[in-house]
């Protein structure tokens, strides 16, 4: 059975070394619902992208260039969201963003998703990621890209 | 660390207590690609749908009959993906679903997508999902519904 | 031939009679390209939604409400876009809304997309709808909200 | 007024010259409704998307191996929808598609999508696209394709 694994999300993914959470504010579109009145599952993972964007740009980074200048791609490996209580049309959210872990060319992110009006955490979840070139093979990112991530964590 | 985590997702989720699975196929489409060339990675949750629903009607078994005839929802309360290989613009895919386990109101789902030319394993992934009304409180599936899902698991 | 239907396009739909227009930030999502490298298509129709919420909220004027507490929904009866450039990832863009007209139970709303970093034009588009109700039966809206769109029209 | 502008789109685009329909068959998804509990309206786009690809596959053509092979993509430059009855999830559809026209680099395409259960049209449309090359700049389709284009129209 995989009570464990459900159990498993409960608990921080990692205790040490993640990074500081980093806000972006949006407002659910109608667009993002379904006919249930509430946002689609598959759009909080479209939040978690968002999210990551802000959380490279607040650090003084930008994704974009790294694709477009580094040829330096960050494609997910992994996705996982648990869904704690639903957002609905209208809603303002804040998406709290921050790096797990960092190993060769491997990163993990983490995420929470919540209502401003009452602080009610809507989801959480994780994405993992590796560093591939144009082509999808693995590689190491750019230095600069590298001592920007470590400080990140610290 | 989280090396556990990850690992966990490659082996099938249950042994015992499986259904079947039903095949779902499907073309990909332009839209559901982004500018890496390669599928969107929310899009396969959407897949995970659509692979679902045609579980359930493989079985004899309306998912739309059941929203509006027996005011039973079934949201999504967890969600994961493990990307492999990328889905690519035009690629037909088959979508493999199957119901993991039931226990009272919580229903577990399993997904594989393939590529169809030539078999290529593209993700695999779980739902987990809880029987609603529709304010959202849990509630046993009409009568009928459980013993047909319980014939599916058997 | 439809040549004088392109052309007709290119003048702004009405000269009279329309309201002020209302602005909107948004920043293109890695979810809202497509393998070209650039915004699909349809996603302008989400923009020009996101426009229309926030325009009807300058006014004072919640589209939530209107749906939720008066029984007034706003369906889209047509839509029409023209792409003059390419939105791109990470792009900042400014949505331009305002009503056309409104005649009884149609409104007619029209939008500019611009780039902010050299406020280039990127889509322009029109949409009509009508007020109905929620078996979507075309109904009134009700007077409060008829005389704040008749103040935004003049 | 826009009102000649509503009407003209009641007639069809062009009386002469278009190529037969193609059609295409859908099943409306969860993802593709809203909380208005009907399919959300860019979606339309997106099956009229889906329904260019078919034709141009019906024809013995690839999109794909044009994009790919050829060096040759067509975005969309123009898109309008009227939307005349609303689809619903789990419907199944039909995407009808043709080309309108081809004058030079610009290609005009139609659309009709009906409900299969009962004919009901639900939507109709047309798209306009132009020859590129990967850099946006206008150019000729190669050949090959002009001939199965314009045996298309006839």
């Amino acid at each position: 059975m995989n009570d464990g694994r459900v159990k498993e999300l409960e608990k921080p993914a990692l205790e040490t070394g993640a990074s500081a959470w980093v806000e972006t504010h949006q407002r659910v579109r109608y667009a993002e619902t379904d006919q249930m009145g509430v946002v689609y599952y598959a759009n909080y993972l479209v939040w978690f992208e968002v999210g990551r964007v802000e959380y490279f740009r607040a650090q003084g980074f930008s994704y974009r260039q790294l694709e477009q200048e580094d040829d330096c791609l960050l494609p997910v490996v992994e996705a996982r969201c648990r869904y704690r209580a639903p957002a609905r049309y209208d809603d303002l959210i804040v998406i709290r963003s921050r790096i797990a872990a960092r190993r060769g060319v491997t990163l993990h992110f983490e995420y929470e998703i919540a209502r401003e009006r009452d602080g009610q955490v809507l989801a959480t979840g994780q994405t993992v990621h590796v560093f591939v070139d144009k082509n999808f093979e693995p590689r190491e990112p750019p230095e600069r890209v590298q001592h920007k991530l470590d400080a990140m964590i610290e």
